[in-house]
């Protein structure tokens, strides 16, 4: 009998391993249903009934089961998130994704420098949407557009990546040549409102293809560059072209301890229809007037940009650096060579620590949220820049100047900021001996 | 016996109690295989063998229902509706949603207006896509930019919003003022194909910050702005500002019977690069000929415009007018006046009522639904309009006109209209002694 | 007791059903409870209170159930796929649907063609995104902006749809006359970088109303159309307008072998403010040089565009052809006649074929995808083109050319493309007497 048992209890652990991928009704009523039937409580007749309910129903579970994974797989074939501002949607085989997002800034600048011809006023700063993806694994794209002045700054990203070799991208299309540290950092998340005098020698984005590839303790990136998106290559004249090249090494790459130390350089011939011409706004965008302008620089052949940079965040409190050189070699008359620099340093009251990846500065998130009961996060940041056109028989400007800015994110996705900028010894150019300051407001959302 | 079987009768109660959470596997199998071992049918070591299994059928089970709640957790953390036109994703804890949306209005026209120099056309009207969300509990935001003309509409709404208070909203950037019903009433839902005569004095979209709170009988806006979203601050003049209030009063307030009252103020000084101009087509867009016109009105220092508002809707029946006064101070020369005012009548032949919002009316939706096996919604309405621009040495016209409009809606977010304009009693201005009539069709979809 | 027995399994049959839509727990313990019954190992008492447990349990399985369907409804209201590139949902009861997608095409060109004004550069040619979809049931919906040269190239596809009618479908809006079989066919899908020089007589987009039918072996579509989206009715001169026809007939249409031939003809007013002018590239874009243009054919009254076209595919094996004739009656002086057609043969290594659905071609699916251990679809094609401005007193030049081109699609949604052109017999007009050769490079994706 015991044997028997231990038979049947053999067989029976083998079919309730059996069910118990089909069927939730315990295995312990098929178990109790035998126990009865060896005991002759049940009789064959009966067993075989419950034995033919018992099959049915599972039978009966397992097709409900099946029916329920399948919803269950169709509700979750994608992963859908809101909670970053914007909407991103990934295929759950990680194959596809897709996120659609923007940013809008909306700026309002009062100017003490009445002789600069600099009125108050307010704009749209940027508008900005984009939808940028992945498609079969490897391959990513991007379009982006900023609305503001009626489309005027037009297409921004918009191009193909290829993802499939190992640590190395591949980039088609129009964005950013890889040069300078304020430029790789989005407008979103510079520390000021503006960026630094020296973005005179921004070199923006073109059309073109870029390698790169980014590790923890370096990044290098290269590429080949046509001309803006909106250069004409008309009444026979080639379009400018150019090669850029970025390399930083990070010695220390912690989440709150960081060293970044950045070369880059800048090469572009002009092209035929093009203007070659450096300038810049006070560090501020709404009146409109440069501070430093070499207006149209004639018979300009080429130009070389070399850059340099340094940052470092230890904690709350962050310092960064670049200078920049710039000569152009005119077909006509000697090269002229131009140059600035910049200091900055920022600290966060709250104890938060910029956020930095791959080369360049990203979003901040908060250490509170303002509508989860917190704060945000409170920065103070102060910059000192310089840029000098003058240079042979141009006459550009110099300029100085000194910024004080406060920033307030209540979220990761929102962002106020106070900037007062003070402009130093101006030295020829338009605004020659004046010395303009000005106080600045933005509202920003951006995700 | 029966203290026994009552005792355990409440053992397994509690069992049964603490089972029911986990197992669907009932609790009369417990119950039963309890009741056979006492009763001696199963013996201890078969008993003992048989709770095992519902011990590990129960782990089981309760292992099985957490990972499907996790599965239907992971698919049901955001909401996703397609029924309203567009795409809403809003999270399931309520702290973000984004809604994608927009609008666009073919239209149609044909003048008998020979001297007037309206041609017949087609345009698109608008072409609008928007982003709107909600983040972080608190905070909103919205973008919005309109095609048409390349762009030259340029961009709508494009705010910040905070909503932290109780019953007061907050709003930082661009966007428009509170003045005037048919103005807060969006152009997807005005009766009429275009806004009355009277829009002569539209205070638009100003980027400013405003403070609003709506309840069920009240609402009040105010807000301080700069200037529009494409006016430049250049040539060290200053931007215009202003400030403007709205109030409503909604005595009654129910679904299909409403009485609104309102009152708004507009103060604005010129901006340095401004040219203060009133000036309107006869309800009317694709001419592009201006009715009545002041042209610039020179040495313009500041105007106020005072409205008021009082609108109407029992069952499918609705009034609605309005009145503004605007009065310009100029540096040179003596102050200029000038006025307009419309009624407006509408009548659902299928029985709806327009739909009121927040001081404002909001998209109607049909009793029947083509698609649905329904007609849609009919509509019938008519207006008389009037304004008035010819005041002292300022001659830009005078100007009446009736309108009969008839709407059809086949769903809530489609609409075809068709309106007749004659224009009457033309005094002044570019048209004067001239009376055009026009017939003008639309087909619009919005959500 | 047989008897009883069976009474008992009828009357058990009846309730397993009735409980096998509610509870999982298996009848096979009910049945078992009441056989331990009627055997008198369960007494009455404990009989009742057993089947007081298996329906309290039933009860709870019920709710649960319900519960789980709803999150499980909740979670499948929508269906959203991200795997052909942007985004789109649909609603489960199949009445509402939307879909956001774009393309992005980046161009570089280089010309051997000095005299001609042509200057080697890149461009971004096209950037488009869309947001498309479907409303109770029977109505859909487009809005489409292209944003390359600052929105300059405007608004697209702009529409509603009404497909309430058995085969029948509506369109009223800004969309393509139906013209022209390389016109139908997307920009996305043509073979070439850019349609053949005949597209000088390309009808374009024009708001305006159209009917058309798709059956498997014929289409037809015809509609009347007032002008295009930017074009202004000022100075009281009217749009212009026209109406277009367009008829296919595909008497073998299956997925790997098609025969397809079409006529059209799409007659013109021409408008108050326009000015007639057919003018073409070179079969490039980038250098901005029209090789051929009759510049603006004065007192143009109208004229009449015939088209005829045929294409097959015979596996990876395609070819097609089209013709069309125009002829402009003047105001002032004679008629005059411009005709254009082309030839062209394609080829896929990869053993594809062209993809044709409801008159036009459409996307290609690569047999193998790069991302997917695939190879992607690779194709070679040329093509031969003519077309003649040179007629009466208008000398708009003639011009030939031939393409070679190859193509690969790594994914549905991305291909790369590579043209050579060479032009051939310029018979006056701007580059009278040159034979300009130009290649050119394309990326893109676009789904």
């Amino acid at each position: 009998m015991d044997k028997v048992k231990l038979r049947k209890k053999i067989l029976l652990g083998s079919i309730c391993t059996i069910m118990a991928g089909q069927a939730q009704a315990g295995s312990e009523v098929e178990t109790l249903i035998k126990m009865l039937h060896t005991n002759g409580t049940v009789d064959d007749a009966q067993f075989g009934r419950l034995m033919d309910e018992i099959r049915v129903g599972a039978v009966k579970v397992t097709t409900e089961k099946k029916q329920l994974q399948a919803k269950l797989d169709k509700a979750t074939n994608v992963t859908i998130k809101v909670d970053k501002g914007g909407v991103s949607v990934a295929s759950s085989d990680g194959e596809f994704a897709i996120k659609i997002g923007g940013r809008v800034q909306v700026d309002s600048a009062w100017y003490n420098a009445d002789g600069a011809g600099m009125g108050n006023g307010t704009e749209v700063r940027r508008a900005r949407l984009y939808m940028q993806g992945k498609m079969f694994n490897d391959w990513g794209y991007k379009l982006q557009y900023d609305f503001i002045g009626n489309g005027r700054s037009g297409i921004k990203d918009a191009f193909i990546a290829y993802n499939g070799f190992k640590d190395i991208q591949l980039k088609l299309g129009n964005f950013k040549d890889p040069f300078m540290l304020q430029d790789q950092t989005s407008s979103k998340y510079v520390t000021f409102t503006e960026r630094s005098l020296m973005d005179a020698f921004s070199a923006g984005r073109h059309i073109g293809a870029m390698a790169s590839t980014a590790h923890k303790h370096w990044t290098v990136a290269a590429g080949y560059f046509g001309d803006a998106v909106n250069t004409s290559s008309a009444n026979n004249k080639d379009d400018g072209w150019g090669v850029a090249g970025r390399a930083t090494y990070v010695p220390i790459n912690k989440k709150t301890h960081i060293i970044h130390l950045g070369v880059a350089a800048d090469y572009r011939k002009v092209g035929g229809n093009e203007n070659l011409r450096f300038k810049q706004q006070a560090e501020t965008h709404i009146a409109g007037v440069n501070i430093v302008d070499t207006n149209t620089i004639l018979n300009a052949d080429n130009y070389l940009k070399l850059g340099a940079e340094v940052a470092a965040v230890e904690g709350p409190f962050s310092v960064q650096s670049e200078y920049v050189w710039t000569t152009v070699e005119r077909n006509i008359g000697s090269d002229v060579d131009f140059n600035g620099w910049y200091a900055q340093a920022s600290y966060f009251l709250t104890g938060e620590s910029r956020h930095y990846k791959k080369g360049h500065f990203v979003s901040v998130t908060p250490n509170s949220i303002v509508g989860r009961e917190g704060i945000g996060a409170w920065q103070l940041a102060t910059r000192y820049s310089m840029v000098d056109l003058n240079n042979a028989n141009i006459q550009g400007g110099k300029a100085e100047s000194v910024t004080l800015g406060v920033n307030w994110l209540p979220t990761a996705t929102l962002r106020f900021s106070g900037n007062y900028v003070k402009v130093l010894n101006v030295n020829k150019g338009v605004t020659n001996g004046q010395e303009p300051s000005l106080f600045q407001l933005r509202g920003q959302w951006a995700f």
